[in-house]
């Protein structure tokens, strides 16, 4: 008879094939598929989505859970099994109408949004907010019944397992002491922005030309990925197929190139995750944080750093008609150029947190109860002013309805931004200490070492340990804040 | 409680959304996938027709059919009824050991082919071919039971529901009548092929530009579908997002011209099926020959006559900078030039005949058990001497290796391909009958008469009717030979 652990396997394995349709059919609706193909396609991905909670949560999942925790287990099988059971019991414990209704509610609020925030529609939107985070805390009920924590932690535990929003609090609240001065410093004391003359043009055709030689930089396999184009740029795919994409502005070719670089970090993690746990739990990336420190890693750390900037420099002359007269100078004061803003996804890597902490906060007090969907836009308004020093009163579109993340209930998301970049930053201050020569390497554009030490540290565990384990046996400690402080004060004040 | 007939139709609801997928991954797998995706898109995919088979099958399908029988239904229900029937009998009368073993063999066979046809390598194929005849012919024997039919017929009817071999041989043996010598005459008396400058090139990106502006012409509508590359051309995707595909080669132009008038065809036929019979079999294209009878339609009846290529000759000329200075009679001249040869895919529509019955005798040899694959190579070269006067000894690779469709064991299949010719020309025959003022209207340029006849006639349909049905309500008769005939001596004798 088959062991119970051996049929767990089986089922994984078979919800990874959905899974892979999933991605690929998702990947095509946001670059391929055109308009007239949509209400189809919504329908196919949302009956795959059905069929693949009906697999999962099927009461022979729960016995085999419950008998493979007897039978005698290696360590690798024994993590794989912590995953399953958390998959299981995150799919399991909502009732499948709680499911369907914030899909429904969430779809609506998203489809409508989109035109809400161009009307600068508050009113509108909140109508349709309203029940998504209704919904939401309903979600975050159950889930904190059966974890035993705050209904916001059990929402934040769907992207970082681990974490808390007591942890949380330390982290941000240590920000909160130090950025906005840091931030003030930066902007007063930074050279002026060198001006790109109004009349450049930047063809598509080169900047994708540039785009696929930083990519081969990189190490992105070409036989195991793509890059294309797509309104919202993202990571996508499965691991022996990732696809990336970008959006090219023939004006400007710095935000698509660092995007093509950040979307690099998060595709060489998905090409280099284990091949022998491919199809299970185990073999799947670590958290939505630690996916997010490998794309920050690449963009941030290495990308916008000034050997690296000196390596790509003459590709960008290159490949550029109309930046051949570029000098690195001026390519390294535009790649660090600190400018606050209101728009979280334009923003610079000093004021980036602030946006975080923002976003956290409210929507830490709406899950657990303690604010309401109408008090959001002076929570917001004050926050930005305390922050950023920026007003968004009475500007919705720039302000609470910017982001897509809440209008379909992905409360719990947000912070893990900002968790990403400490984690970069703590990695490659880790990285440095250990290969002491990584810097001649980078310098020369060799860049097989940090490769080396990423897949040694990072890729090749999957999900084989739990977050603080993983980053402690990386760097020698868990998540600390003062590296990326470190890293903020190294590159913009130069200390 | 809910009636048979409404459950069934949400249970077909539910597997055309698992054909969606499969549709789309497979489109991506032959259109963008780069190389190291295959081995887990194949799982992927597996597993998908694996669940659909399963879902199909289940025993509550065979309860509602029976008991929907005997429910009040309206005239198109009970036509919805017969062809979901018609699947669940086609899926569930195999043992899915059957299935997989053939789906094993058949995938071995082709991965094999693909190098062995390169190496002219017949002994090496024969032995991966003899398992999948084998599985075939049980597969056959286990269909014509049910059917009360010959083994042959019982695949056929896969394809083309209602088609007897009884038929076919008359239908062909027709055709062998008079074929081979209209084909001599043909080519004693055709001008000389105008022969093109060796040194000419046809950018890709012009003839792409040329294509679009082509199927605007014939109404692809390109909200719902796309236009992409592919090594071997076809039409996939969903009737709401078609996907054609074809190949480019930049010495040549109208392969991939025509090749995307004959897709085209096929696109306009699921672009237009009945929308209110979306995700219902009812709604599905009819047969395999009739799809065929719609890019036959747009690409040999109408895309390759005078008045059709007297209207896109200054798009050629406008597009193509090295055809700027084609004539219009060359331009008629390569289109309709014959010129028999060894290899199907690249024949003229007056040999592509004998290249189908060719493979039909053969086939239906092979799965009534008169024949062995030991016995094709000969049987091949008597055949192709006898049609059309060439031999293929020893020429595996020219020869009965050329094609995919047994490596599959897709017997049953090549039939469609002339049957389509023949709906073609007896439906052209037929709108040019009802509409006197069709050629005027063409010659300008006007096609809206042509494609509102084929949409009342045969795309708004979908299965609703009996192909002998179908085409008598369409053209006053069942299949006729005579009109493909009388087509073939008006455009290449004159008469
Ligand atoms: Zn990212
Ligand atoms: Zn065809």
């Amino acid at each position: 008879m088959m062991n119970a652990y051996h049929s767990l396997t089986e089922r994984f394995k078979r919800l990874s094939r959905l899974e892979h349709l999933s991605a690929i059919a998702g990947w095509d609706m946001q670059t391929m598929m055109p308009s007239g193909g949509s209400q189809a396609r919504g329908e196919a991905l949302a009956e795959l989505s059905v069929m693949h909670h009906e697999i999962l949560t099927q009461s022979s999942t729960g016995e085999w859970l419950d008998r493979a925790a007897q039978e005698s287990l290696d360590d690798d099988q024994r993590a794989n099994l912590t995953e399953m059971q958390r998959h299981y019991t995150d799919a399991a414990l909502l009732p499948a109408e709680l499911v369907e209704a914030k899909a429904l509610a969430g779809s609506r609020c998203e489809q409508a949004w989109r035109q809400q925030r161009i009307d600068n529609d508050w009113h509108g939107f909140k109508q349709n907010l309203k029940p998504v985070v209704e919904l939401s805390r309903q979600e975050a009920k159950l889930r904190a019944a059966v974890q035993g924590s705050t209904p916001y932690d059990a929402l934040l535990n769907l992207y970082e397992p681990g974490m808390t929003s007591e942890q949380l609090d330390t982290l941000f609240g240590d920000l909160t002491q130090w950025l906005p001065e840091l931030l003030q410093q930066v902007v007063a004391s930074q050279p002026p922005l060198p001006a790109l003359p109004a009349t450049r043009i930047f063809p598509i055709s080169q900047q994708k030309a540039l785009a696929e030689t930083v990519m081969q930089l990189l190490d992105f396999d070409v036989t195991q990925g793509r890059l294309d184009v797509s309104a919202h740029p993202f990571c996508g795919g499965v691991p022996s197929d990732v696809r990336i994409t970008t959006r090219y502005d023939s004006a400007e070719f710095l935000s698509a190139l660092m995007g093509v670089i950040h979307e690099t970090g998060h595709a060489r993690y998905e090409q280099n995750l284990p091949k022998h746990w491919a199809g299970q739990p185990i073999g799947l990336a670590r958290s939505t944080a630690i996916h997010e420190s490998q794309s920050l890693f690449m963009e941030m750390q290495l990308g916008r750093s000034q050997p690296f900037l000196q390596r790509i420099h003459p590709l960008i002359c290159q490949h550029l008609t109309a930046a051949n007269a570029l000098s690195l100078n001026d390519l390294v004061r535009q790649v660090q150029h600190v400018s606050p803003g209101l728009i979280r996804v334009d923003a610079d890597e000093v004021s980036y947190p602030a946006h975080i902490i923002l976003r956290y906060e409210i929507e830490r007090s709406l899950i657990n109860g303690e604010v309401e969907v109408e008090d959001i836009p002076e929570l917001w308004d004050d926050k930005m002013q305390r922050y950023l020093g920026l007003s968004t009163a009475g500007n919705y579109r720039d302000g609470c309805m910017q982001d897509i993340h809440w209008t379909d209930g992905s409360f719990g998301y947000f912070p893990t931004y900002t968790l990403g970049a400490m984690y970069a930053a703590q990695l490659f201050n880790a990285m440095q200490t250990q290969l002491p020569k990584v810097h001649e390497a980078i310098k020369i554009g060799d860049f097989t070492p940090v490769f080396q030490w990423l897949n040694d540290n990072i890729w090749c565990h999957g999900s084989r340990y739990p977050v603080n384990t993983l980053i402690r046996q990386a760097t020698g400690e868990i998540l600390n804040p003062r590296w990326f402080k470190q890293h903020l004060q190294h590159r913009y004040l130069g200390r």
